[in-house]
C-alpha cells in the first residue's frame, strides 16, 4: 500500500522531500525503538544487489566472508586508546543475560576490530598464515542521537573488511584497492560519482593511521561520506598482541587495514537522483527495471495485453532483465503508473489493445521521455536503453557535481559560498587542525578528502586558505552529512 | 591453518569427536564471549550456500526480504503470555545507551513476531493488503547455559519467516508448503533425510497453535530438530492488533505463520555425514566440490601438471562446478589431501606426470573409492559423480536411520531402547503431557513429531505405550539435541 500523501518538493525543505521519497517508495519506515528503522521490502531488495554486486568485487579480490560475535566484551574496547575514545560514548550495553547481572558488561559491536583481533591472535603465526583478507555483513549499533532513515541510524547493516598483512605496503596497497572498489561500485552502480582522498586526522578513524574516502555531492550540495577504507598500521596488531613469525625467522606484529559501506548508500542514491515525483532508481540496483503494464477495457482486450506483457517479461527474464507484470485488476494504468514511479523503476512499457495489433509498447523513462518500442527486438534494445539510463544517470550526477564544485576560493570566498550554496570548494590547507576547526565553526564545513591526484586543480594551491601559510595540500570543503 | 591433532573417533567420544570435526575443518571457532562462536570461511561459505538455496525457494513462492530492528522494547514480549514465558528468561537486556541509563530496557530479539507483529499493525488495513509475505535473514541472541558449537549458541544466525494471511486455512497452507520447502532442502542439499509432523504441546513455539518440525538423526542416533513452521493463529494478531477490513466490509484479525531455520544446520550436516578422518560434506553445499592437486617433481613437471590442473579447473566452473588447484609450493601431496578430507571436499583429482601423459586423473572420492577419470570428458563425467556422492549420502542417511528406528515399542521396550542405543522409537500416544512428561524423567526421550502420514507405521497403533489408555495419535521418541 503506497502512501497517498504528496511529496514535498525538493526547493521546500529536502528533508522532509527525502523522507517522503522514502515513505512513497516504501524503502523503509520508522520502528517503536528509538532511532532504529525498518527496511521495507522494496529498500531491501536494493540493499541484495548492492551485496551482491559487493560482494563478489570481493570475492574476486580473494576475500572471504566470515562472522564474528554480535556481543564484544567492554574491556576489549579500551585496549586501543583511541578506538575506546571514538566508540564508547556511542556503545549499547547489554547488561543482563538469562535473568542475571553480567559479571562484565557487554557493548553491541560498534565495528568489530577488537573481536576480530582477539581471533587473528590466535589463528596468526607465522607469515604462511598472511594475508588474511576477510568480510563480515553484519548489523551494527552506534547510540546516535539524532537520526535519519538510512543516513543514521542508531542501528544499520554494512559490510566490514578486516586484512591482516606481512609488510606495511601490502597493506596499503590493500587499503586503495578497496578503495577503488568502492569508487567503482558508487559510480556503476549507484551512478554517484564520488571524489576519493585521504582524511584529515580530525575526520581519520578512531585507531587507524589513514583514513581513505569516497566522498558524494547531494541535490542539496551537502557531502555524503559514502564508504571508507583505513589504513591501520600496527594499531590493533599491538593492542591484541598479533605477532607473527617473518620468513627470515624474526617476529613482528601484522600490518592491517579494516573498510566498510553500509546502508547509508541507500541515502545517498534516494539524494543523488530522485525527484519531487518520487524514487529515481538506477538500473543496476532496480528491484524491477522494467514494469509492463497491460491495458484493456474489455475481457478480450485483457487477455491480448495481458498474453503480450508475460510474453516479453519472460523473455526479458531470459536475458537478465528484472521485468514485471501488473496485471492488477480493479486499479486505473494511471493509479499503477504512479506508483511504480514513485517507487523509482527505470522504464516502463504500456501494452494497449493497439500496440498488440502493431507489435509495440509505449515505453516511458522514469527519469522522462516517452515512445513507442518495437517488441520485436525488445531482448536488444531494452538492455541498451537501461545501460543508457544507468550512463545517463552518473554523467548528469556528474555535471551536477561539477556545477557545484569551486576551485581555488579565498577565505571569503569559501565563507560566502558554504552560507550560500554550498557544494564542494577546494582551497589549499596548511594541514593544521585548528585551522581545520576555525573553518567548521565559522562555515559548518570540514574537510571532506584530500584529494586523489586526479581530482587536484591543475594547479596545486600554494597557501592555505585559512592562514595563508604553505599550503601542505589542496583540500575539499563541504558541509556534510 | 589446519590444526594437526588428531580427531577423537566417534566411539570414543561423539561430542569431543564433533568438535574436532569442526576445529579441523575450520568451520567454526569458540570466541571470548560467553556462549557465542566465531564462524570462520570455511563455515561461513556452507552456510552462504544454505542461504542461497533457502532464498531461492522462498522468492519463487512469493516471499520477499525484510529487515527489522535488533532491539525490542521488552514491553513487547509481555503482548502476547505464552511468548513472554517461553522468551524472557533467555534474553540479553541493554539497560544503557551513549552512556545513559534507558527508560525502557531494549531484549535484544531472541524472535522477531513481536517487533514485527507492531508494524503489521501499521500497513495492514484491508484484505488487499493480504497475504503480507515476509523473510528476515538475521542473528538471534538467546542467553543458553549449556552451549555447543553450531547446535546451541548464545548468538546464532538464521532466516525467520513472518506471513499474515486473510484466512486460517491460507496460513496453514502457507505453514505446511515451508514445512515441506524445509524438508526438500534438507534432503536434496544437506542430504539429511527428515521427518516431519506436528509437535506435541510440550514442545510447540511460546505463541503458536501449532508447530510442525523436521526431525533428522544423528550418528550417535540422538534426534535434531532442524527447522519448525509455526501456525499462530490470531495469537499475534490479537497481541499486537493487527486487523483488517475484510471483503464483505467486515473487521477481523490476520491469521499467522512464522517458521525459521538456523545455522544449527551446519551442526546437523557435520553430525550426519562425517567420519573419523573429517567432514564429510554433501557437493550441493560443498565450497569447493572438487580440488584438483597437480604432484610433480622437476620444474616440467610442475609447469605440465599445473597447466591440465588449471584447464581443468576453468573447464569445470564453465559448467558450474565449484572447482579449486591447490599448487600450494613446500606442501606435499599428502598433507593436501589430508587438509581436503579434513575440509570435507567431496571429490579429490590427483594430477602426476603420468596422468598428464595419458589425459586422466586419479579421482579420489571423500566418501571412499579412487579410480582414474579421463580428463576428456571430464565436464560431464564430474558433475554426474558429484551428483552420484550427493545421492549415495542421502540414501546411507536414510539407511542409517531406517536401521535405527523401531515401531510399536512395548513400555518396555521404549525404556529398553532409549537406554541402549537411542534412535527413533514410535508408538501409540494418548495426547496426556502427564505421560510425555513420566516417558521424559524416565528415559530423557521426548516426542519429536506426531509423524505426518508417509511416516506413519502400516498399522496405526491404538493404545498409549505407556498408560494404555486409547492412543490420540502415533508419535516419534528420540533423545533429542
Amino acid at each position: 500500500m503506497t502512501s497517498e500523501k504528496g511529496i514535498t518538493p525538493r526547493a521546500t525543505d529536502f528533508s522532509a522531500w527525502y523522507n517522503d521519497v522514502i515513505m512513497r517508495a516504501e524503502l523503509a519506515d520508522y520502528s517503536p525503538v528509538r532511532g532504529c528503522m525498518v527496511i521495507r521490502p522494496w529498500g531491501y531488495r536494493i540493499w541484495e544487489l548492492m551485496q551482491r554486486a559487493l560482494d563478489d568485487k570481493f570475492k574476486e579480490t580473494g576475500h572471504e566472508n566470515a562472522y564474528f560475535p554480535l556481543l564484544i566484551p567492554q574491556s576489549f574496547l579500551a585496549k586501543e586508546a583511541e578506538h575506546v575514545e571514538g566508540f564508547a560514548p556511542e556503545t549499547a550495553v547489554v547488561t543482563h543475560g538469562g535473568g542475571k547481572l553480567l559479571e562484565e558488561p557487554l557493548v553491541i559491536r560498534p565495528t568489530s576490530e577488537t573481536i576480530i583481533y582477539s581471533m587473528l591472535a590466535k589463528w596468526i603465526q607465522s607469515y604462511r598464515d598472511l594475508p588474511v583478507l576477510l568480510n563480515q555483513w553484519a548489523n551494527i549499533v552506534r547510540w546516535e542521537l539524532r537520526t535519519r532513515l538510512f543516513l543514521r541510524t542508531t542501528e544499520f547493516l554494512w559490510q566490514e573488511g578486516h586484512t591482516a598483512h606481512a609488510t606495511a605496503p601490502e597493506a596499503e596497497a590493500e587499503t586503495l584497492l578497496i578503495l577503488g572498489l568502492y569508487r567503482e561500485f558508487m559510480e556503476q552502480w549507484v551512478a554517484m560519482p564520488v571524489l576519493t582522498g585521504v582524511k584529515t586526522d580530525a575526520e581519520r578513524f578512531a585507531g587507524a593511521v589513514r583514513t581513505y574516502g569516497c566522498e558524494g555531492l547531494m541535490q542539496d550540495n551537502k557531502a555524503l561520506q559514502a564508504g571508507t577504507s583505513h589504513f591501520l598500521g600496527q594499531n590493533f596488531a599491538r593492542a591484541f598482541d598479533v605477532q607473527f613469525q617473518t620468513a627470515d625467522g624474526g617476529m613482528d606484529y601484522v600490518w592491517s587495514t579494516s573498510w566498510g559501506v553500509s546502508t547509508r548508500l541507500i541515502g545517498g542514491l534516494v539524494m543523488t537522483h530522485s525527484d519531487d515525483v518520487g524514487l529515481v532508481c538506477p538500473p543496476q540496483l532496480a528491484p524491477y527495471q522494467v514494469v509492463l503494464v497491460p491495458i484493456w477495457k474489455s475481457d478480450a482486450e485483457r487477455q491480448a495485453t495481458m498474453e503480450v506483457a508475460q510474453r516479453v517479461r519472460l523473455d526479458l527474464q531470459r536475458v537478465g532483465v528484472r521485468a514485471h507484470v501488473d496485471g492488477r485488476e480493479g486499479m486505473k494504468p494511471g493509479a499503477k503508473y504512479y506508483e511504480w514511479e514513485g517507487r523509482g523503476v527505470p522504464l516502463r512499457l504500456e501494452v494497449g489493445p493497439r500496440d498488440v495489433a502493431k507489435d509495440q509498447a509505449m515505453a516511458a523513462r522514469r527519469t522522462g521521455g516517452k515512445a513507442p518500442l518495437g517488441l520485436g527486438d525488445a531482448t536488444t534494445t531494452v538492455p541498451q536503453l537501461l545501460a543508457e539510463i544507468q550512463a545517463d544517470l552518473l554523467s548528469r550526477a556528474r555535471e551536477r557535481r561539477e556545477a557545484h564544485s569551486v576551485r581555488g576560493v579565498t577565505k571569503d570566498e569559501l565563507i560566502a559560498r558554504m552560507e550560500a550554496e554550498a557544494g564542494f570548494a577546494y582551497a589549499g590547507f596548511c594541514g593544521d587542525g585548528a585551522c581545520e576547526q576555525a573553518i567548521k565553526e565559522r562555515t559548518k564545513a570540514t574537510v571532506r578528502v584530500l584529494p586523489d591526484p586526479e581530482f587536484r586543480s591543475p594547479e596545486a594551491p600554494t597557501r592555505c586558505v585559512w592562514c595563508d601559510r604553505p599550503a601542505l595540500a589542496e583540500a575539499v570543503w563541504a558541509r556534510a552529512y
